[in-house]
């Protein structure tokens, strides 16, 4: 069960004029399941996003680099779960074009003005047919209220839907920040993470837009990881349709910009966070706090290697205070010029290490008080700089194996 | 169980004059287990080692390397399991030394000529004294002929001990070759990998003698990989006794070392495959061939990415031809400006994957066929230069979790 999730309220999750949302069902892995998401934007929307940096980059994410590079007007985004149409050469790009293509003539629009996204089993065809034909029932159901189905929708193996959402009134005017997610293995973005989609209807110049989305990925989405897998497909698209009367936002130093980029970056890192404890097999959730570095690099460096040791993740999920392995990890991390006797570490309120070694006062029930926990915070100090990182992650265990031998069966 | 690691028989082990090991049961961990092992090097060896890039490295590890750097004739060994003495601080080299003073009194020589090695727990005292107490049982037992008892004392969560001998005869001298290794989990050698201990009584002079060290921890030790993690404590130790009428070795160009150098790396990619056969909860045996690269530090980065990945380890557990997940791990090594059009993915003898996608004739049951071999072999054909690199690891069970989650009760 995800850790400390709780359930979406679909009335918590405010509509954002500008955007709605449609669904189906077109069987492409199970019959009867949502698997086909379609988002429709109003005229004047901006997007922006970041993507994987997986070589192996899906059809899909090849296609958004090319139809955000091009300036078009994107009027809709339409997602599959089931297949990631990844690996699969130039026939998974005009598949993925064709599915562009039914999403037009659905929508009366150009097939260069729809982003599409897919996630699922690498490797194998896309059934785009079975998109196409599900389009006319997405496009039918099109609303403003249905974020908390199109969370469901994106799932694979979450357990749990993710959305978050954040009203502001500024300048009275009221200002929605909506957003959805899905994400919880293959999980280690590198630039922005598994799918995550967040909108506003504030106005955002699209330069300030295309900044934005890469400083709310850098302190969210890339700071999760569940298995260091890094995904072909990962996506976070930043939407701003503009449907509010306060004007246009051309500057980040503007005071109403600081309060919407707030609450985009709350919905972010709670989306981020989201995918951790719903990571798969997760029975905790833990917080990786590593400052006084010299970099936020060295720091996140440092943050990924515990974040990433099985040996660390199996001893979290036996509640066994095991510490030495997370000196380990510290060690290997790569920061080649590390002191180790100037470096504290702390599990939770605990002083664990410190001076290279155990600390004299430290005691195992201490260790085993906070390893109990459901949420776990583990804090290096390394004492060589100004330099913060934080990185949120789960444990492994059995289930982790489970879902992963089982995935495709 | 172990992949395909056949039971040692201790008379295949030839004895390597000038050295002989003893063991002990020194109650560290558990009453009545093999815990100490004493190796006696005769007067006039020379010994030369690579050790662990962690940067919390163990006591010992740091003793090891003054005593080498000092240029001390070593006479002996000794190792102890159970307890890694690594994150603790200065108390753990006061310990790690009195261990040595310990040696050197029972064996009437110096300190400064003793190396110690330590495997087990970390951050935790070293219990020296236990140590020490027992160092006498090993010394009365000192024989040429137990390779096969040390291979045992030195295991920790390995399931089987790992050794591997060799004899030559070079213009009608007898020349052996024989090591033994452990390691299970904590296993991504960066430098060195674990403990492991190759000796000879052939005469190498010292230069070529550290030469060789690193040259054979290169092609074996560091090309293997269970879990990612660098242990604090890895060691790999070369002996040569020179207890031979051949003369001392002082080229590389001699057709002696050739045929020495042939030995001794047989035994220690033996040594290495082993640790991977008997990987933590290991399954499957993988042998990950990445050639056709720019340098080998590319292939191995790709290699390493594939070994590494939770996911990829899982899908072999479950014989899952989900090979996918290898593009994935091949797209996210790093190699930046990889061209995925280029290269060619084989499982076993089966074409996978070519031309950025699925080849056209791939079948499943041709995959699943081959993943169901207790050892498999993926290649990858990157098709960009001359250099290739071998990794080997394990798949990723149940039983890695379970291990890993009880270590310490």
């Amino acid at each position: 069960m995800p850790v400390n999730l709780p359930a979406i309220d679909p009335d918590s999750l405010y509509a954002v004029p500008g955007v709605r949302l449609g669904y189906a069902e077109a069987g492409i892995k199970k019959p009867g399941r949502k698997d086909v998401l379609l988002l429709e934007l109003a005229p004047g929307s901006r997007v922006a996003g970041v993507f994987t940096q997986n070589r192996f980059c899906a059809a899909p994410v090849q296609i958004c680099r090319e139809v955000l590079a091009s300036g078009a007007e994107v009027r809709a985004l339409v997602v599959n779960t089931g297949n990631a149409n990844a690996g699969t050469g130039d026939e998974g790009l005009e598949r993925a074009r064709k599915v562009c293509s039914s999403v037009a003539e659905v929508l009366s629009i150009k097939p260069e003005q729809v982003l599409p996204f897919s996630t699922g089993v690498i490797l194998e065809p896309l059934p785009h047919s079975k998109i196409s034909a599900a389009l006319p029932t997405a496009a039918a159901r099109l609303a403003p209220s249905l974020w908390a189905d199109a969370a469901e929708t994106i799932m694979t193996t979450d357990i749990a839907p993710k959305a978050s959402s954040e009203l502001l009134e500024i300048d009275g005017q009221r200002i929605s920040v909506t957003g959805i997610a899905k994400g919880s293995g293959m999980i280690h973005p590198n630039m922005a993470t598994m799918l995550g989609y967040v909108a506003t209807n504030a106005a955002i110049a699209q330069p300030l837009l295309q900044q934005l989305v890469k400083e709310v990925a850098d302190l969210s989405f890339n700071c999760v990881t569940v298995d260091g897998d890094t995904s072909t497909n990962d996506s976070f698209i930043l939407i701003s349709t503009g449907q509010t009367q306060l004007p246009e936002i051309t500057s980040a130093d503007s005071a109403a910009y600081k309060k919407i980029k707030q609450a985009i970056l709350d919905v972010s890192i709670y989306l981020a966070q989201a995918m951790a404890r719903d990571g798969e097999g997760a029975t905790k959730f833990m917080t990786i706090d590593v400052i006084g570095g010299k970099s936020v690099a060295e720091c996140k460096q440092i943050a990924f290697a515990i974040a990433h040791s099985p040996l660390v993740k199996t001893a979290f999920f036996a509640s066994d205070p095991n510490l030495g392995r997370i000196l380990a990890a510290i060690g290997y991390a790569g920061v080649s010029d590390l002191d180790t006797r100037t470096l504290k570490l702390y599990l939770g309120d605990t002083l664990v290490a410190v001076n290279g070694g155990r600390n004299p006062e430290y005691q195992e029930e201490d260790g085993q008080r906070v390893m109990k926990e459901a949420e776990i915070t583990i804090r290096v100090e390394l004492n060589r700089g100004d330099a913060d990182a934080t990185v949120w992650t789960c444990d492994f265990s059995y289930d982790y194996v489970k879902i992963n031998a089982d995935y495709r069966s």
